[in-house]
């Protein structure tokens, strides 16, 4: 049986929520096939102080011992560019994530994306750091009244948006968080044209497992695949495919790993958003890209690109294992439970893959 | 306070189910201000023989001897030319229903909607005797293979067939159930234009009160308002309204209320497809109605124009009561149930009404 080495692995957007669920969740980064992964700050309250921040990742680190943490901030009037150089001179932080008031879970904290420029003194300092301004890119929904932002549309409709930003700040490393459209794809091949060298992309985006698999049909009357963004339609998840596979360094792996209770997703109002993938991500790729006849470009999309982008240093890893996938079928469990009260549903619960994760020891 | 009196009021499109189900609902039809109702033929096994359509009727006529209940087949290979003029002949249905295979709640014994040819015999026979077609107008979902159908395009990809059966059959009675489109508006608008007999009107499509008010970021992560077809983009909702309030005659009510047990709507995966509106249904218009400064619009929309294309005759009904609308607030419950288990969530659940309905004895 053959295998395919994917070196240190990273997934740029992971939620860990924190108590017993983050208990029960941490650990699943590595199982999953995940060396590094970047933690959203979306807790309640989101975290904006360094104090939080350095803890959170301590509670984290004593649960996976071996996974390399990277910490971000939740964008928020809490903020100041003080702050900012303070964090990121003790290496408390990477990035800074923006959420759009409302969009999301725990986002009620987020900002209006029709205009930023009250957060622009914080991304000028985080220009000046080199931290990550990862995007959240959608405008809230204004249903019938206004202009007609409804889910289908609210990344489109914020792609002018992220423009902008790159325009003001054109040294400030943006991502463009799981994105999910065919325009979201177009727009950030516009901004990267001609760029060859992959120290120069400056905005970039990340692409979940799930949105690979799952257009609107998938996640209407199923809410385990609802999650915002929502998967749109199959002329969308085709062109994520193809960012995916393409080899291109500005698209690589975030999961967007969002484990709820199941007792949240089985509900017949308000259920929350979010597919939990972590468990098993690297398999749920590789299935999609060995479809695709591209297995060979899945290490650039979960390794290389992610850790280039970020500026991943191999001193700051807390393992050098490498993740190695190999062909061996497994079932998606229906549930991972904590035997005590915690039950969430994985992504796909019930079906087969064919690729299995391993790691060898460095 | 003012009563507007609405007539014999009607809603073309019922589904009233079987079992303790049924015994639960089928009262629920007067209470919410309705006195004719067209019932569904989609139990399990679907309805295609007399026996079991009188049989149905009787047990209906027994829960509520006051509606007037208008029957149906379920269009298969079950029925036959004879059999309908039979059904016909004694009154037994007043119309045939089509299901795509597989688009909603028990539809897998339902046609290809790509060739109706093999039913033209049926088609021709219905012609001759002035029954009506209901059409559940949506192509089934292909994914991301095929032709890309999916949830919100099939509909729109439906209104060929739609023409087409028009243009074979011109004298045929024919409804596009629960239009959910700007684009099917659009067509129905087509097709009648130029005719202001409604005695000439041969096509004709039902609007049900939950798409006057839903659209897609109302269902997506509320399973409670996923029906098929799903609640489209905001313009789509505006065609609608604006159709419902026209005083077009070929524009009329069918609720396609589909009550469902609340644990098929509460799950994380596999939710029945169905909003339940039918105990206040006529609340629920009449809300939106005046909202659009058009309640003396309403009487067509839920009496006349309804009766009058299905010829629904004096003699025929079973309560001459007529519908009574006046200001009296109300909240929607929680849920309705009937004491033994079956527990089914209104569509607006906890919402505020603005008007109540009662009867007018004649």
């Amino acid at each position: 049986m053959s295998e395919i080495n994917l070196g240190v692995t990273c997934d740029m957007h992971v939620h860990l929520r924190d108590g017993a669920m983050c208990q029960l969740i941490t650990p699943t980064v590595r199982q999953g096939g995940i060396s590094v992964a970047y933690i959203m700050p979306n807790l309640q309250p989101p975290i904006t102080t360094i104090e939080r921040v350095v803890d959170y990742k301590k509670q984290l680190q004593a649960l996976a011992p071996q996974t390399t943490f990277l910490m971000s901030f939740y964008l928020s009037k809490d903020l100041t560019p003080e702050l900012i150089h303070e964090a990121a001179s003790i290496g408390a932080i990477d990035g800074v994530k923006c959420y759009p008031a409302g969009v999301t879970t725990n986002s009620s904290s987020g900002v209006d994306p029709n205009d930023f420029s009250a957060f622009y003194p914080i991304f000028n300092a985080m220009e000046q750091e080199g931290l990550v301004l990862n995007l959240h890119g959608e405008k809230p929904s204004t249903g019938e009244n206004g202009n007609d932002i409804h889910v289908l549309n609210a990344e489109e409709s914020f792609l002018p948006a992220l423009k902008k930003l790159h325009q003001d700040f054109p040294n400030l490393k943006i991502i463009l968080e799981h994105c999910t459209t065919a325009a979201a794809i177009e727009t950030i091949e516009m901004i990267n044209k001609g760029i060859t060298d992959p120290a120069k992309i400056k905005v970039a985006a990340t692409i979940t497992a799930h949105h690979l698999y799952l257009t609107i049909d998938d996640w209407a009357g199923n809410p385990i695949n609802f999650c915002k963004p929502v998967a749109k339609l199959p002329k969308d998840k085709r062109a994520l495919v193809s960012a995916a596979i393409s080899g291109k360094p500005y698209f690589f792996f975030g999961s967007d790993s969002a484990p709820h209770p199941l007792s949240n997703k089985a509900r017949h109002i308000n259920v929350c958003a979010g597919v939990y993938s972590q468990s098993l991500a690297i398999p749920y790729l590789a299935q999609v890209f060995e479809e695709q006849d591209s297995i060979d470009k899945l290490k650039g999309f979960v390794s290389d690109f992610g850790l280039q982008f970020y500026g991943v240093k191999k001193e700051d890893l807390k393992s050098l294992d490498e993740a190695i996938i190999f062909k061996r079928k497994q079932v998606v469990p229906n549930s991972i439970s904590d035997g005590e009260g915690i039950i969430v549903a994985p992504f796909k619960a019930g079906d087969k893959l064919d690729w299995s994760v391993k790691w060898a020891s460095k």
